[in-house]
């Protein structure tokens, strides 16, 4: 038996198994383009319990399981009634004794953690409010296969600190990666939140705080931005469009990183706002690339948890 | 790799690659009574997004896909939004970066359109308000299962000159195979509609527009009809329901066809309505064979498609 | 060509057959552990018509197909609109023509009896309000697990004469288990039920019926209980809570049963009510245990009735 493993935020792995992650989703998406798709994780099924709107993270995971030979159960709100109908560790503890693997996308971290403490299989975050650690493996995936490694990068967050950003910085410090941070006040992680997040930095990560997008973009290589409202804030859309106004990603600021940088956006988008289509749109955008990395990465990661 | 196609109306296909599709479906078809479900799609998917509900199209897709050794996945509205969280070019340009095929059901034609422009993988329609060709190739398959060929064989169709006759009509000119075409002033093709489906029109070939039932089906081998009301109409039901009730199909008017003629419908029915229990009950129905041929057919389409 | 069975209540096997499945869900199960997942239904694919919302029996029967090499699909009351869209019949017939087994899930008992008299493929009933017969299979599983056979124990039913306890008690007969029910006046079988459910009694049968709780758990080796309101029942709910109150299953019950005893529920579990915590989390609980038999006994019966 593996021993049982989750993966709720990058400090659940060490360096070393994050970077075997990323070889193995680099491995797999080599044979995929190849043409061949050994099926590693065959018979075996992912549960996906979703409490929120999907598109990319469920099609990606289910598309991944059968790939690799096995299935993949879509569990929403309305079938499974988590912590109403029937209380987290019950469903957990059943759950987990019929499936090999549970991907979970949660409002709140903390029941995707009260859900972990009683599972007798892999739990994945796949999306809470605090952290995003599959959709930072795919962006590790993306920088790397654009720049050959994480040397001479430095990527800059533009916009709100949130839960994608908190994910990045974390793979970041662990992969020795550059990273600026450009929020505007209110929106900024504390201090004791980017400790957090860089316990476990390595040589060659730098995390710089640039207010101003302007200067936070100069000599960057990848800018990357998100939503400015996210599932759940809807009611301070009207505070926060003022707000985010001046880090919008549009032409003029990509014009003031280097000339060979990327634009990145972990995807839906609200065009016009975040970003302009001329960016979105543009040469220099790899956002597809990025999502369909969500699929390799999260391959790497399922193999990675359930191969025998 | 094989060159992108995909099949939103019949006129994406030549008469040629039209006859393939019909004979992959009866090779596989004839495996599958045999008891053999060679894997064709070994660990390929298919999304499937569909706009309004369905039993048939979703079933039959998706038990194909499983029968040839692939997987799929249903993606509602409520799971992607479509041009609502996120543009269809966007939607398209990701779902196709992780599925080998998508299988679309659209209330309006331009929306499945508008996505294969920007689909990386097939498109198929599987059904929208301007035609339904998996229905025409189930159709067609089952002609020729019951009579042999199409030389000898007349269709009538009787109702609402909609999706599924303007593909049927497509299906007839492409193989050869005459059709009359009875309805009621008012739903009645245009010429212009009429040529535009008959572009590819073969040897064999006639169409005939008779406005009564009556005169239509006599020397007919196979009467086919489908519901007065389609979804989305439904506010235009009264006045259907008074113009359509000539064009029912019961015992009568089948007594007027061919002895040997067969009943055709693509369902669901409205009993009572279109048809009566006396003939869709009758041991000249064919609606459940047809149904099934809905399968067996969409699998011929599948491995033209798909299969390395 | 397999002739066709459905298992609507367990009076659809014989005695011998009923052993048999129960024999090839311990293979089947032990495999499973072993770490070896025999493709036995390799292509094959189930459909879950589901009336009811429901975690276990769907999540079982979904990842048990997978496991087995096969595939599934869940067809909800909005994908199928039965008996409203489309009658009974109609779509017994077309789904089975294209699908290898379903599995339903229903109101009504009547409904998957009618649903049965028209399809080509097994039926299987995957709850009803007359019969629950896959869980009275997993139950039989769970007891012998734990004591090696049926010969030395009791089972005390205490609560709600339900579809459960039907067919738990449908179960024991066959198997030649001992079983108490206690239920309050006004909540219990009739003789009528009884007769039939005891129809194929074996030797070593006896059921008795007390209705004082803590009478009727002396001596036995296993306290089942399942909700005091099933779904359908919410406006009896108040009178019902009343009644029932003096049947909750404690740890004050649990010390009068002898002291091997262990603790079934099919779940979900309503805590506090029909059994406290302290019960449910104990060391004599198996109600985790009994769920993921669920899934292994349902594979016993998915290859006995689908296997080539």
């Amino acid at each position: 038996m593996k021993p049982l493993r989750h993966l709720l935020t990058l400090a659940d792995v060490d360096v070393e198994e994050l970077k075997t992650i990323l070889s193995l989703a680099e491995e797999i998406k080599a044979d995929f383009f190849k043409g061949v798709r050994p099926k590693r994780l065959d018979g075996k099924v992912l549960g996906l319990i979703f409490e929120k709107m999907s598109l990319r993270t469920r099609v990606s995971f289910e598309a991944g399981m059968t790939h690799l030979g096995g299935g993949s159960m879509l569990l929403e709100e309305q079938h499974i009634g988590l912590g109403k109908r029937e209380s987290i560790p019950d469903v957990s503890r059943v759950l987990s004794s019929m499936v090999d693997c549970i991907s979970f996308r949660a409002k709140k971290h903390e029941t995707v953690q009260e859900f972990a403490k009683y599972s007798s299989v892999p739990v994945i975050n796949a999306l809470t409010d605090k952290a995003h650690p599959c959709q930072a493996l795919a962006d590790m995936l993306t920088i790397k296969e654009e720049f050959g490694s994480f040397d001479d990068v430095t990527i800059t967050w533009v916009g709100d600190s949130n839960n994608v950003a908190a994910s990045l910085i974390e793979a970041c410090a662990m992969l020795g990666c550059k990273i600026v941070v450009s929020s505007p006040k209110g929106y900024q992680f504390t201090s004791e939140e980017i400790e957090a997040f860089t316990a476990q930095r390595q040589p060659g990560f730098e995390l710089v705080l640039i207010e101003d997008p302007r200067e936070a973009v100069r000599g960057s290589r990848a800018i990357y931005t998100d939503v400015w409202v996210s599932m759940g804030q809807e009611s301070e859309e009207k505070e926060r469009l003022a707000v985010f106004k001046p880090y919008q990603v549009n032409a003029e600021l990509m014009s003031l990183a280097r000339k060979d940088a990327i634009f990145l956006h972990c995807l839906p988008a609200r065009r016009g706002l975040e970003v302009t289509d001329e960016v979105i749109d543009s040469a220099q955008s790899r956002v597809v690339e990025e999502a369909a990395n969500r699929m390799h990465a999260q391959k790497g990661l399922l193999v990675w948890l359930l191969e025998d």
